[in-house]
């Protein structure tokens, strides 16, 4: 194992310290670095609070700021983050209009998102991402897995919140966004967790996990290495086949790096995914690419579509400002 | 080798096509994809240009646009822009205040912008980085390399390009951004060109090569591998003992992800060398963490100091928007 570290016990301490300071205008972190929050809330806004294991970073401190999120609770490397943090971080940054929680799909995450609710006896409801076309109840999940497409409803409910859209509202924005929002991602390589210390997984040198899972899990199957145009026809043509968008439809589209994919082969798949979008008569007209929602150093990315409507477009286009995702503002 | 590509021919046609589809609102191609450049240019407004080695992405591409270059000018992955393109580029961006090139110390780079500017016979100016502190006289360069501070002296230029500095002025304050800020990097992990099929060069799994350039060029040893907070006390000691900054003098940190690192060790690396800067009575008031110049695919990073003072400190944190840099526009 071969990591930037003092060691796999304080690598999220020291990396959640570097990342406070480095945003220090924009994010501080709770109390024991139980969450990361915004540093000023906005009364009578909702509280916009996720969270996750880390190792996916930039997601989800990284969207931190305003018009995105209001706190983020990190889990260990790929471990669930424990209802006590999620509690803290709900009740640090709520401020009387109640507290939308947004969850990827894998079991640990969305137990104990349950509990903090339970817990916090106040207003919340929870937002449920599984954008995952790849497979159905897979390792650590029932249903589809929530991956990179959570970004885009963390994006829009961040800026329809922003506008003090009510809970209520907020809830079914983010349903419906997560709804027409639809991914898939190919591994060229395993990662590793340092506190494992050896790779999740193997694939030969002429291998690939095509429909892999942001931990590292199993796809669809594992094929020989296949040339960018085939690799975004399969990812493109699975996430159109589920969306089903009507012939002009406009589509965000999110080339997404796993984290040991250099960005010139991030804008090479988007440029074959999106020839592939085009070819069937739909519009990419906003594109996001990137390496936002990882899992450590694991080479691959995933493709991302969200079918936009003027009220969705005009949320994505809306100010944000956190770390990792900034315009207008 | 595991590369999302169409085959190695085309890799950086297609990557360009990706990346100016992505970024259509700020860049546009040149005829023949032979550069990179800003929609619109500003009339009397100095022509900032780089160029060099493509495989270093977001440099220098995704530094195009207000606030920071006119036009950036790729060559083949860690090969030289050949003369006629950079002459193509300045020529569509330069309008009438003259052009400032800004370039990487590599033989290549000088020698091919020197012929353009000679084609041009038309007010040029240069400006060359060489803020690597590691070598002296290395592969491929006689004197420093020109490494990730190369950003910073971009950043500062086009701000001051914006302002409607003189052509003069904005090369005597890129030679002294240049010399107030110093580099020094670490690989994990070798890279390996498209065109070439396998690693640049070799490192065993207990390995680092201490002092790497940007194409992976041999540093100043090769050593087990050590923690995150030795790497930082090496490399910036070395970036600050060449700096000699005055007690309490203030600088920018970049900690500079070289492609396949993960954003969560970056963050780490960021912690790690503030305090040791920190701890030699120099302050750091402006934080970059990400993957900004990069090596393909190596792990490893760099930490890069910029010494401010106040009109540098402005000109940093003046607005810009480009596809990797963007704040306050």
């Amino acid at each position: 194992m071969k990591k930037l570290m003092n060691g796999p016990d304080t690598v999220l301490a020291e990396s959640l310290d570097g990342f406070a300071a480095a945003h220090a205008d924009i994010v501080t972190l709770g109390p024991g670095r139980q969450f990361v929050r915004r540093r000023e809330t906005v009364a009578g806004k909702v509280a916009l609070v996720s969270g996750g294991g880390s190792g996916h970073e930039p997601l989800h401190a990284g969207f931190v700021g305003y018009g995105m999120l209001d706190a983020a609770v990190p889990g260990e490397v790929f471990t669930s983050p424990t209802p006590d943090r999620i509690v803290a971080a709900a009740e640090a940054v709520e401020t009387g209009a109640g507290c939308l929680f947004v969850v990827k799909n894998y079991e640990g995450d969305v137990m104990n998102f349950e509990m903090a609710s339970e817990i916090l006896g106040r207003e919340v409801l929870t937002v449920r991402t599984d954008d995952d076309v790849a497979v159905e109840n897979s390792t650590w999940t029932t249903g589809r897995r929530g991956v990179a497409g959570t970004l885009i409803v963390e994006k829009i409910l961040g800026a329809a919140a922003e506008r003090m859209a009510p809970l209520a509202d907020l809830k079914a924005l983010g349903d419906e966004t997560n709804r027409r929002t639809r991914s898939m991602g190919v591994a060229l390589t395993p990662c590793t967790v340092p506190a494992a210390g050896r790779p999740t997984f193997t694939l030969a040198e002429d291998e690939m996990e095509m429909g892999v899972g942001i931990h590292g899990e199993p796809g669809r199957r594992r094929v020989k290495l296949a040339t960018a145009d085939a690799i975004a026809a399969e990812m493109v043509g699975a996430v159109l086949d589920d969306l089903a968008p009507s012939p002009g439809a406009r589509v965000i589209l999110l080339v997404n790096g796993f984290g040991g994919t250099p960005t010139m082969e991030l804008y090479l798949m988007a440029n074959a995914a999106r020839t592939v979008i085009e070819g069937r008569g739909v519009s990419v007209v906003r594109h996001l690419t990137g390496s936002f929602v990882t899992s450590l150093e694991m080479a691959g990315c995933s493709v991302t579509c969200t079918v936009l409507d003027d009220r969705l477009e005009a949320l994505w286009d809306a100010p944000v400002r956190t770390a990792a995702l900034r315009w207008g503002a």
